[in-house]
């Protein structure tokens, strides 16, 4: 296991009174919809620690409600500069150059760089994946799948020598299923050997389910942040919930917690271009005090945080598991 | 009739200036969707006059998003203590164990105890009968109609020697369509002889309709508060009126007030997991005063109280009845 | 048990070179839609055995594509004469005048008379039942059940003192679901103590199953012939097969034959009003020589015939059981 | 051109710090859902200089939510006095008699009088015109165009000898699709020539677009702020944009501005009957400034404005543009 | 009135037995789906006598299945050549030149020339108009309606100096609804005064209703056949029936034949391209023997003919009508 | 080029005057539905010539409506003798047992060994690849891609050094789009540098299309056979054209027929389990002669044959060419 200290991620003490496992961010959202000029709206994002600060790939749907990937960098992982323009991405084949759109990104540094999945629009949702050493340069690598797919999600290492994703199979629009499966790779470009890992279960998980913020390495399993979703008379509600997958065949479930960890309540993640989304996308962890910071969007609007304690994320995932 | 006094119910006159039949309590919701540790809402519940205070079966959502039946009690109708676990059911026949989820209680005193109807999931939503003696054991009798059923509401007495429930009957899913039917039965056990009571019309009920709170018992008929439903390209819109059945034969509808008496305007009624909802369950009578307190829920969230005087209730179905 | 000897029970045998359970009549369809000259339709009707001769209840849908039930009569059970003129009900109740349509008739003799239940339309499919002693009075005891049903089908005797009744609750429509439970009642009026009896499973059945004829008593159980359907990218597909349900608790099945025993593969059975439809109504059954008369509808515009052998259709169910 | 000088319009400067083409009334919503006591809200509706003040028909939904419009005037074009009675139409044939809802009006001086045009309900929903001189009494000419069809919206001057009516041919439900014509009539009677003038574009036009205030006169071609939906998996989001048509083939679309003009994003557009609504009826422009006030619905609730200055927007449109 | 004598229209009498009002000819299909090579099938087309003989409009779906017309030439009205090519439209306006398909052709005598109306695709299906005088050269009009529209029939002479069209609004895809509305024009440019005609009702013509051949004019009215589509399980059923409508005032129905005249039942009405369809567009008719020869597609694949007295359709229409 | 002489495919010349590029066989279907005992239909399969004779892979669905794969061997290429049970397939990872059905093989013969493509469903509908070098022994390789996909076609031969496989990606129902995909793979068990090929095009491939035979090379390019589905009011109707893509970026289509090249026309393709399906999976090729044999499914029921010449089908692919 090589998870790094990172003592200076976001913090704040759950509120006094308060027995939650995950708590909000007292001054949420921290990324207002209008950070930068173009945007309408800045959500499902992703953040990793970068030379002592912190950096990060954004989706940022601007004002036509095109959906993009913008950079930014923070110094406190609260406070945020995201760039006004997106992302340009470089690549050798001119097919790649297609723009649908991009967006729901996810960032994980595995071995020499930062990876980014992210979902694409090539002929469908699809997931692609690029890389970054500096934050300054973004490759384009290829689209990892066929369409139609969306929440692509690498681990941060290989597992018995094999590259791993886990995904979303999809359909072409408000798709109202889907499971979570992972697929091997010996090389990020050519991907086989499909598992099935999770699917639906009642309640707020009842409708479809999605892999969030990169697996973090436990020695009980590799813990998976995602969201669920259920279907109201008005629409669908995204909450996020937890579970444990086996090390060394991520494909089975250990454990996998029975209530959600968070559900939209408040106004930002009730009220906004999508009412009833709370959506993570990335994790930052600091082994040495167990701390967690989950970033996760809010109302497909703006971005917020919640925090937690690994150890009793963990508990609860054990204690509430059912398979 | 035998309707009791009831002079401390919950009270609270009409706001000045407001000229509504039907007005809201100012502190609103009285019950939050946390009140108990277990809970993500709680919402279309019911309560009646119990030993001098008042005793209800509220609808507790988990964080599962599992629905559940808890107890409740409360000294002036207003603050409310809930068992954080949800109702035991004692019943004979083992097939009565299956749990899919039970939701949206009514309660009436009956003859020589507490009636509980809910919607319980028995292979799809029908109408489960129990009831309890003293609001400390209670016992499932029956699953009283065929799936699929939800809104099952008795009568406070039989009518000519039957018993009486309405119901509206549905699908499998958010129906998009609904009436209310009377069925009656010599033992509440087995239901026959069924009629059409009242559809749908234009507006804020032409969706769905669906019984609300117990009948209640007044010279002119049986009052009776009803949803009704809107489709707007954003989904359901939940409302409620009223209207007076005869009182001989109660699958006659009298009259029927045209406008809504309350809709979804608050904050708590438009936002949280299903928005724009109101949706009421239950209503305490007072005869000496005519003030009525009817509990409705709110966005399907929380627990909502507002108030009435009886003889403008009935003014205002008779003077706006369109049959 | 009480099966009476019908040895003059329409017969073929089955084809030189067929291992078929259920086998065609050579020259169906027996009734062509336009028997009679208000038809445009005859299909889904049931028959019994009466006065030395057959009578019957015939869905007959006229010109205007109204549903409605005839009366008919025939020597071998294979020729048959019918009525012009549906059949007039008689009733105390006004509201039973209520027209929408009637469809899908079955027939049985129960303790002193023979009953009739069919689809009735009171603001939605439902189930009626009605009555004869003569085939020349008919009378509409009530609509049993709440809307919305199909396929009501009663037991032949009482079991532990109850009349059972099996059925099929839909939705409004073309209901794209459908499992068959079992009522109970002490006087064919009121109907409780609903019990789950078998729900859809994959392929030939995986959309939605509903009874067909009147369950016939077997030593081994009662032997239930039901519809199942698939939906194909083109539309619906009935077939129909077998179970056999515990004898005293009818609503456990003991054992239910995988395959289908007929699906529609012939002209009359894929071409019509609705292709691709084998629905059965009825089945006469003479335990002297264990031979079965199957009637069934022909793509929702024909009436054909099929013929088994009991000995054999309970032993296809027992092999090919999968609960 | 024509236009007459309306220095008296009303007006706010934008806000410091922002640089919105189009910003929002800081004391929105100008007129409340409950204005008038039998209003259930008050919205997507239109007013025109008159005498010196301003007068207005309004779209009010009344309490059993039935469609209608309503007379009001103002001192100042923000507060309103609203007539509790709906218009009284005047008109021969009593084929027009015939009310299913009112809705949507738009309003225009056009030669002699004001011309309404409305969503009228007959046998669906289509566009009907009336007028007036003095808004005292309003006339009722004819439904201009078959169902389906809303957002007709005249032209303030004939063009090449002909009326010109812009609309958005629909279906009879909550339309998932509509593009803006044109159509040409020597009498205003009758219509023909029709011609396409735009259609949907991706992002938050993606759905549906319709044609908003009455088109402006410009010297670089008719300025038509106009709506566009994006449909979520929660539902529709209406906001609305700016095109510029050629003068004299306004069928023509000279220039299309990409990003939305203003989307749903405070309380008031988000949270309502329909949440997530911003769709503008009427503009009020004073050529001597340039200043612009748009009148527009939110959340299908209450009325609201924002103002633009005619240059920026004209710059806007054609800097952004995208056909 | 102005029918003129048509002695020489195909004819076949009733087959011996049948009473049916119309009935098939008996070597239909008359013009099988590979009449010309580049046909895929040819059906719902229109025909008029023509200097001695008979000409006609065909809708001929090539083996693209592009759907387009083609003119065609008989001798006796049943043995037909069709050219392989398409009729090219002659235009001003290049407007006119957009082709997305063309459909269901009408063809009426009008004052000076032959008049086609078609279902044509503008952005949608509507209503187009063109005209020849003589069979060689076809010029097209406009479209006379907006989008979305079909089933557009002309009358054969101005009625209160106004031409008159019948139509079906519906939406852009296979619409499940459809009612008849008739449109006025002074010059057939420019349609207004629309009003609603006739709806669905039940059984055959449940889902909707649309014209089919030209008015006949009788003393006792317009004689219109139209079709009805029910909706089964499996999809659509065509059907037809007839209507008279007032002489003055086409809008009002005088009669309305409750069963249909003519539902799918034959081979090539039940299979082909889309079973289960008869759908008329028009007839021929002899005042002087009140014979009646009815052309129709069948399956959407071919056409075909059927024969009727116009005495006994009157008598039919009146005798059985429902209004 | 390494396709091999086939002189004793099955063949039948053209008929007498037909100019079809492609015709039937005129003893089609050559394989019934129930041509082994457990068959329900036996459709959608794949051949390849085999020691002198042929062999296959046959979509066999049993009598429950379980879809599977049988083997099958014959002489001549028409008269087939299929194994009644089916195809066991060997494998080492457990996880590939899981059975939900198998259909629509495709069967190529790949450097040494015969590899088997098929709709597989593990957790939805996706493509497996399988292998057998002798047609006694057959070996489950893997799930090449992740659900839901269908219609999975091979290359005969590496291109570029990597395998190639054509696939349609899906949904998990009766999908309603569906565009052509390449994916490459260094070892047939990774897939990845996925492509997009060609997507739907109006008429008879307008909902979707998908790749049938394995593509035959030829000098101007690989030609492949593939389906299209057009959508009429009444279901799915699915015909089959040509496409010929570049032989060294087989995703680069250089020409595409525009029209089909066999649609639905026969009994046995219009009336079956699913009604209006001509779907082609093989085709043997003898370079010989030019002669081509197309397997193909009737009607998801039975399996046809049709017969074309290459060089004609490129003539014809490339003079009607439509990209």
């Amino acid at each position: 296991m090589s998870v790094t200290a990172l003592p200076h991620l976001p913090w704040e003490e759950r509120p006094a009174g308060s027995s939650d496992v995950v708590w909000r961010y007292s001054r949420n959202p921290i990324i207002p919809r209008d950070l930068i000029p173009s945007s309408n709206s800045i959500f499902n994002s992703a953040v990793v620690p970068f030379q002592g600060r912190f950096a990060g790939v954004f989706r940022c749907d601007n004002k036509k409600r095109e959906m993009n990937l913008h950079r930014g960098f923070s110094e406190n992982g609260i406070n945020w500069q995201l760039d006004d323009q997106p992302i340009l991405w470089q690549y050798d084949d001119p097919e790649l150059s297609l723009f649908e759109h991009r967006y729901d990104p996810r960032l994980v540094w595995l071995e020499d760089r930062y990876y980014v999945t992210w979902c694409n629009g090539y002929h469908g949702p699809t997931i692609a994946i690029g890389y970054t050493f500096d934050f300054e340069q973004f490759t384009f690598l290829e689209n990892a799948l066929l369409p139609f797919n969306r929440n692509g999600v690498l681990f941060p290492r290989r597992v018995n020598d094999r590259y791993l994703m886990l995904s979303r199979p999809s359909d072409n629009g408000h798709t109202p299923f889907g499971d979570i499966f992972l697929s091997q790779s010996p090389d990020l470009l050519h991907w086989g050997q499909h598992r099935f890992v999770m699917g639906v279960k009642g309640g707020w998980q009842s409708t479809k389910v999605g892999a969030g913020p990169i697996p973090i390495e436990t020695p009980e399993g590799w813990l998976l942040f995602y969201h669920g979703v259920l279907t109201s008379c008005n629409g669908f509600v995204y909450s996020f919930g937890a579970a444990l997958l086996d090390l060394d065949q991520p494909w089975k479930v250990r454990y996998r917690g029975g209530p959600y960890l968070l559900s939209p309540q408040t106004y930002y993640e009730c009220v906004g271009d999508v009412p009833n989304v709370a959506f993570p996308c990335a994790a930052l962890y600091d082994p040495s005090t167990g701390r967690l910071a989950i970033y996760y969007g809010g109302a497909d609007t703006v971005t917020a945080l919640a925090f937690a304690r690994l150890p009793e994320v963990l508990d609860f995932v054990k204690t509430t598991s059912e398979l």
